[in-house]
């Protein structure tokens, strides 16, 4: 055996049991600070206040993805797909850093903190900075992340309807909350891939599979990603932000790390490219257990509204919330903000932190982006959508909404 | 259906599948802050470190040993065993709270941050305070907890060396961090369960599994409780804490929080009983998050000890471990402190936080503890020592001693 | 505790961990040679030769229905429904000896070997005989079974869309093949179930899980139950008796054990009362082994035809299947049946036994029988149809049809 | 990609979730009548009567040990050992075929049916036959199982004490009958396998895993393969056999296939050479089923001794059994099967089929065959024996021997 030979790592997953690390590139990716951070990234925000099993991480998950995206270049490989080493190692980095852009809590205050800017991007502007880091070593995965690659099936497989972030989510999801509704085959979609011209395929006799993946994909959207609790959760997170920021603005003093009082004093703006550099690098210090420690705290605020929205969120007290399929009427929100002020001696711009409404929606699949292609065994190249036999295929593609309100627990909805 | 009747709770839990609450005692308990501080408390320290699903908590914990122990009652009602309704939940209140004293990164810091006092006498005061705001509901489940009460089988169930919290934790650790040498036959040691003269007894055809439970308990601490990586990276906790709270002694500015400031401050000592009630709430007070944002910040600290120290463990940057039978030579961990004084331009009585050596230690299967004891198809009672035919009775009751040496990767090994 | 108490039995199952008997009338039916026999019935037939994993027995199937029973009773009692000790123990007969009627192969020789009766009929008949053993004792469980007895919902948990028999056989036989498509979230399910007015319902939080289970159902009927290689198999299966009873009426000398001549020599009609008792006996000493040992003889026959479709039974060279939606054209069928005659030098008529199409249908829920309720939480009951928001109720409700055409390998499609 | 490569078959497995076939050569085997075949072999014989999931069949057994031969020769392939397509395929190949031998029941009828052969021999036997049918693509795999090979971790692959026979026997034995003591790491363990100096050696940290695999297989042993009630089982099987034979050699009408008859007939030896062929081909077209079939019919027989015993393995009314660790007292044994002889209107000789005593031996690991090699990480190798932490030496390489005695459950044990 070749000494020089990088000796390959197990780290022991319970969800697929072993994931191995066979390149030092990759390893080099895993060690980096900004990849460790993601271990203090939840991966599902405040869903474990539901799912006590969900404090799984985004260190986690893009370990998991990876795992996945090496099983797909082999099965690719063995089909006969033309994958060069440099390829392999070039798309295991592109998935493993796709998430290394997350914030804290994840997607739930991607847009409270900093505006202007996905998580994707911030993604990119880190995978640019450890390339210079690392004398280039990822332009080919910057280039595949970034979808400017020759071979589209890349991209694809890191991004795409059926990606491998997606088979890992929806997998490691299932299984730190133990919603059986989540599982999907992700061993036999990844045995079923194909390439055609150079396109992402799923063999004709998985389709079955992936009507169960969309289905499994969209039960996790109402069960866990917009249960009811956790929305309420991620709301009042959001509320007890604004709160505070306001405190700082108007000159109050309230607990804050340097961090967040610089965030909190900026009004920034991504897009401003003098600041990006530095607002990066300040909203990615930030983590899960920081913000925690701030609502710990804030639980002593003298501000009682700042006090009363952190203690609810710490001590798992939630809003009673309530979801249906139409808009909830204004003259009923205002009532209860009335009710809410007079109940706990507000004023009504404040009873507005504690009584609510909007709206969420999702897709089960998006008709915009690119589409899961299925390759029949006769040759020929089809939508999935146009193959589904169990399944209605507009529920699957119209954009799905529901409105939703949240107000305290002791209130009474207001009679007419 | 009786309108008044507790209507029970179901949580996911992807170990069990789902744990039931069945009480509104236990639910009450269950919505405690104290309790649900334990969500921020994680089972396993910083064993995330070497095993990344390892992120479970405390609070976790607590649900699955209280389900088990609803399983166990289950089982020993169906078998005759005379169990009242009220012994029922008491029982199921001792299991729920046994933890409840546990500060962050549970054992780790167990005698870093306060002297004197085991987590176990914590739980109990805290149990006593919420027996107090509950008119005394605890009662009956202290003096289980206490072992005071007139049924020893009870108290057995709760702690023994075939306890629920036992059943409980070899179960989920093993199931997060994806070890499968900890798999225990929980269920199966369940259904063996039985009573003889108010003695938690195995029927004889357990005993297998109970061998199999003894040899899972013993590669779990070698594999996850002690692991060299898991034990470096604790050790390292201690060195920072040890660092920090000496800067502060000295009178230099380091970020500290107000409660971790206060324990600083202190010299607490939970005997001494005109403190022992603040400290018990400032020391609770304390979680991960908490912790983990000092570490974070500390990095920047203008003191280098503290700084490297600090970046070290954020980033899992561990020192070398070594693990071997005997002691290591003082002589040469001097010589190691030297190069590392030299190295990083310390004095030697710095050169201690980077070097260090200590013992670990552990029984399978304690002696002076109660026994594990068999009930034979004949009637007789035996320990289950007497009958082990697979396994050698002396490897499970020795303690078992390691020691280990900590240092800085970069150094070299003294040679002669 | 009691001497005389009924000591339960645990029995190991790799689907539930384990499964108890706790009732001394259920381990007396257990071990009647009428259960036992059930040991030597396949629970999926030939499925085996597409999943090998699926060799998993109606006595399996039996055993694991009767668990998840127990766990029904227990959660509805834990609810307050009312339900006796007797009535629990009929129920947990009634379920455990649900298909004590099935013959060899199960559904796919149901109505070739003997005409005129359901397996459910048969499995009544076998329940009075062991009745009339038992002096009465399985009175109650027969009047459940028959759905005579005044709480509906106790023979709806055996035989309804959502009784422990469905969720029994969709979780076991995903569970053997190893199809993820198929997983049921049964113990969410169970958990769920309450009972309205004496009849069954599931919570109205419990719809998720409802339509998870319809889906799973469904898939589970075009992956497994309807594999077109399944299909193949148990259709040539078929026509190996088919062909054996005709040369055996026409006089040849065939291998028979004793069993199958006679059935073979009777015209048998289930109503013919006469001959009833005695076909039951006869038909219910078959076993899947028994009738396997014939193909393997067979092969051996002197007769071409069942030479041939024996031997592609028993070593699993199926005839090609191909499965549509629409009817298969009559004269393509004729000319793939001449093309076969002549290949084979057969007759038309034998050709016939090489070249058949037929269709298959299904319903994931059928509006006919008693539907799904759900009790929502403002107190009204609903049909679970009308709840599913993620579903197409047409995709559930109408008849599916598909057609088949089997054909020898080596024949080409005919041209037109 | 090539038209012509292989097109990999996809197989489920609820064990591994999904075994791929990913050549020509191997999917050509698994077609094979001779392969087929394994299908009505079941894998632990009449294991089912006391684990009723325990029904799988050495064809699965032997798909899921090729199995993880692919994934070991991946992992020494991706630490750079060197294993040419041929050598892997030759390997796989010998995997799949190492029980093609094995006849009804397997282990438990080897030495009944046929004298002076060992079931490895006639798996050679066969495998030559394919050889020849095949023009000798067996050639390199006959080699490698033969251990003539030049590179002889192959054959330990095939055949050692850490093989992955072993591996796959441990793995599905414990999923199917649901016993967890014996679940092992597999994949750990083939993770750090590696190959020094053409030896199969295990990497230091690998060690807990081993010692996990060691303790396991004796688990099993206990627990399931010599379970008591398998046990009693398994020596009624060869009573039935040898009473149906007695009575065939006197003369008597008893129900016999073809196949039993000859068998029966013949003084077998395999190495009568002139006999071999044809032996091989009679005894390799009884199965499971066929023997059942037997059973089934003997029920009837007008020898009373022959029916009894039929009856009792038929309807599982097995023999009471005790195990102990000293043998029996002869005159105990004689006084029973004159008590049985009196209870049953039997003489003293046929007494001795329903009373009768043996003994049970097995090492946990054989120091006469190879042994299993640790690659330390300073370059040393050891045995593992000499690096057992937790497991004392003398217990797995001493031979554990058990007494046993079997008889009708409605006698007294002997006073006196």
């Amino acid at each position: 055996m070749d000494p020089k030979r990088f000796s390959p790592k197990i780290i022991n997953d319970p969800v697929y049991g072993f994931v191995t690390i066979q390149h030092s590139l990759i390893y080099q990716l895993l060690e980096h600070p900004s990849f460790q951070r993601l271990r203090h990234i939840k991966q599902l925000g405040l869903s474990y206040l539901v799912y006590p099993g969900a404090n799984h991480t985004r260190f986690h998950h893009a370990l998991g993805a990876m795992h996945l995206m090496q099983e797909s270049i082999r099965t690719l490989k063995m089909k006969g797909v033309d994958i060069a080493p440099e390829e392999e190692v070039a798309v295991l980095a592109a998935i493993l850093l796709h998430d290394i852009g997350h914030g804290p809590f994840s997607h739930a205050l991607e847009h409270v903190l900093i505006e202007g800017v996905s998580h994707e991007e911030i993604s990119l502007t880190v995978m640019q900075t450890i390339n210079a880091e690392l004398n280039g070593a990822l332009q080919l995965a910057i280039s595949i992340f970034t979808n400017k690659y020759e071979k589209p099936f890349l991209h694809q497989l890191v991004s795409s309807q059926l990606d491998m972030d997606r088979l890992d989510y929806l997998t490691r999801d299932s299984f730190f909350t133990g919603v059986a509704e989540g599982v999907v085959s992700y061993d036999r979609i990844i045995n079923m891939l194909t390439v055609v011209d150079g396109q992402l395929m799923v063999e004709e006799k998985g389709v079955n599979s992936i009507e169960k993946f969309l289905i499994s994909r969209r039960l996790m959207y109402w069960q866990v990603y917009l249960h009811k609790t956790v929305l309420a959760a991620e709301q009042l997170l959001i509320k007890v932000l604004e709160r505070a920021k306001f405190l700082f603005n108007a000159g109050e003093e309230i607990f804050l790390t340097h961090s967040l009082k610089e965030i909190f004093g900026q009004t920034l703006n991504f897009h401003d490219k003098s600041l990006s550099k530095e607002l990066t690098a300040l909203y990615l210090r930030l983590d899960d257990a920081e913000m925690m420690t701030h609502f710990k705290y804030w639980q002593e605020s003298s501000d009682l509204t700042l006090s009363n929205l952190s203690k609810g969120l710490f001590n798992r007290q939630l809003p009673k919330t309530i979801i249906q399929n139409e808009p909830f009427d204004p003259r009923e929100i205002e009532a209860l903000q009335a009710a809410c002020a007079k109940s706990l001696g507000l004023s009504m711009a404040d009873a507005a932190y504690f009584v609510y409404s909007d709206k969420i929606s999702n897709y089960a699949y998006r008709l915009d982006k690119g589409q899961i292609k299925i390759k029949m065994k006769n040759g020929e190249v089809k939508d999935v959508l146009e193959l589904l036999t169990h399944l209605d295929r507009s529920v699957f593609t119209e954009l799905s909404t529901k409105y939703y309100i949240c107000y305290p627990k002791q209130l009474a909805w207001p009679t007419k």
